[in-house]
């Protein structure tokens, strides 16, 4: 188990209908194959008793969480009006997870948390509740107060790490929504990232083209030429590392991925088709941008498994200890 | 070295100023390792020897390479009027190289050659000499009297291949070029393609989305709803056996790939980052829906480090194995 320094993580529970509780209670019990670092887990402890016989230890603060940590799994109880059925979304159990979710930002915002690990909630659901953020990201940030035009989402896997520039978007609306500002500030927000959350001084930065062989000197599109290029050349003009540029299809394989520190992208699949496709069970998506640490595992509430004990404790066990290595290192960089 | 029943294979050196005939020569040296089967060069031996030592075994016809390819790298020779220097293209070496081509094919669809394998050619180099052709996939399909939309390029790995519907368009384009009536035509070429070049009786086809998260029920686009699903449900009725339209970033992982035999994906780079990010030594080319077997190592020219003893042989050699492949189980379907 790795002991640090800095508070223990503050792990809200995400839906409690869906897997969240589950991969959580699989972390606690391999936290020493996983190495993961104490962290407090945050919601109604019955969705974790519903799928799981392990040991339950309720604290009030994260601090607590260090002693508990090795005799059960920390939670902060949140006491919903009624128990969700695993695999079975309702307006409480969505009440229940914003819940957790504002608690776990809260003590990361105060400092008695570390940074914050959120489990995957259903939007649907959310939305139903009033919820007015399109995810977790946005509403994180706003409780930051930080506007989500300077927050970034990464992914990050242990040899690849990649932003998109614009995410949830048609693709067909893609090359429309690009513009040079929209990629300086996220590559700029990506380069302070790999400063503050990895530790990388001078970070290098490889950045995507739009079009097939990024163009092809314009003959297969000119927003290399007329929207990509500029946002490089100003971002280099500030002194960063930047490169590209580069053929989406020629970024990914191991020789060029030991060329940059991440990877700029232009859109979503861009961006998650080569982190799924080689770091599956170990992607997790890191907001960057923000006054606190904050990951999440890549991957939604899988009601259609949840309660069947199928699922795989990797990924959130991976959210978490990139979130006690982020803290670590942001905790140095202030030291 | 796998010594078959099938005729050799007609390998072009391409332009003889690019990394083709280096590549092709190292294959030679490497054929026990890299268990190659017997074949013979096309092109100009100069361009051989400016880069290599090795013995080379004047042909003039595919069946005599059998008995000489223990002895030295088998040759059909063509004598242009000068030999081009490695990295410097001319216009002589885009003749060369178009001529070795056509050889190749000639000696392929008269059965002389089991199949063809071509060397990286320069397409600007090509268009300087009156080339009509995008590519060279497009000239083979020509001189075998096939329709160019009647042929799809599949994109083979280990554990991953990949059909692009769309190839070399703008991304901005690719929306409106995408139609339910060209997906099934690529689709149906793909599966048939599965049956006669890997010899999969019942091929498994896996369809893409063109939005992330596959449009989310229309929410992220709605080409999935008005353009893929009919195309799926239409070779469905078929008979194939086709799925989708799966969301793109959770397709290429391990666990995903063994679904299906093949992945038909929206357009260029949906079908090229994953086949690089995964197999980029190992990718290669196929041409399917020609009376012929094609291949050709998914890399170019490569003039800048020509004749430097650096260029990679690997793609080469799994192009040259994979249509030796495809030639015995294309024979033993014929049988």
């Amino acid at each position: 188990m790795l002991r640090t320094a800095v508070a223990p993580l503050a792990v809200s529970l995400g839906d409690p209908a869906g897997i969240g509780p589950e991969v959580i209670a699989k972390c606690w019990d391999n936290r020493e194959a996983f190495a993961l670092p104490p962290f407090v887990a945050i919601g109604d402890p019955r969705s974790l008793a519903a799928v799981w016989d392990g040991p339950i230890e309720p604290v009030d603060d994260p601090r607590q969480a260090d002693a508990a940590f090795d005799y059960g799994l920390p939670v902060i109880q949140l006491n919903a009006p009624q128990a969700d059925i695993p695999g079975h979304p309702s307006v409480v159990g969505a009440h229940t997870s914003l819940d957790s979710l504002e608690i776990a930002v809260g003590l990361a915002r105060s400092g008695s948390a570390s940074g914050v690990v959120t489990g995957p909630v259903a939007k649907e659901q959310l939305y139903g509740i009033g919820f007015q953020h399109p995810g977790q990201t946005e509403f994180v940030a706003e409780r930051c107060g930080v506007a989500f035009a300077n927050v970034v989402m990464m992914l990050a896997g242990p040899t690849l790490r990649t932003v998109p520039v614009t995410t949830h978007l048609p693709l067909a609306e893609v090359p429309r929504a690009l513009s040079s500002g929209l990629i300086e500030s996220r590559g700029r927000a990506a380069l302070r990232g790999l400063q503050r959350n990895f530790g990388i001084p001078e970070p290098r930065l490889a950045v995507s083209g739009l079009n097939p062989h990024s163009g092809e000197g314009g003959q297969l599109g000119r927003e290399e030429i007329e929207i990509i290029e500029p946002a490089i050349a100003a971002l280099a003009a500030e002194g960063w590392r930047v490169s590209g540029p580069h053929p989406a299809d020629t970024m990914f394989h191991a020789r060029a991925r030991a060329g940059y520190d991440a990877a700029l992208c232009m859109y979503h699949d861009q961006a998650l088709i080569p982190i799924k496709a080689l770091h599956f069970e170990e992607a997790v998506n890191v907001t960057l941008g923000l006054p606190i640490v904050r990951t999440a595992p890549d991957h939604g509430t899988a009601f259609d498994i949840a309660g069947q004990d199928r699922a795989d404790p990797r990924p959130m066990a991976a959210a978490i200890r990139m979130a006690a290595e982020n803290a670590i290192l942001r905790a140095e960089a202030v030291a």
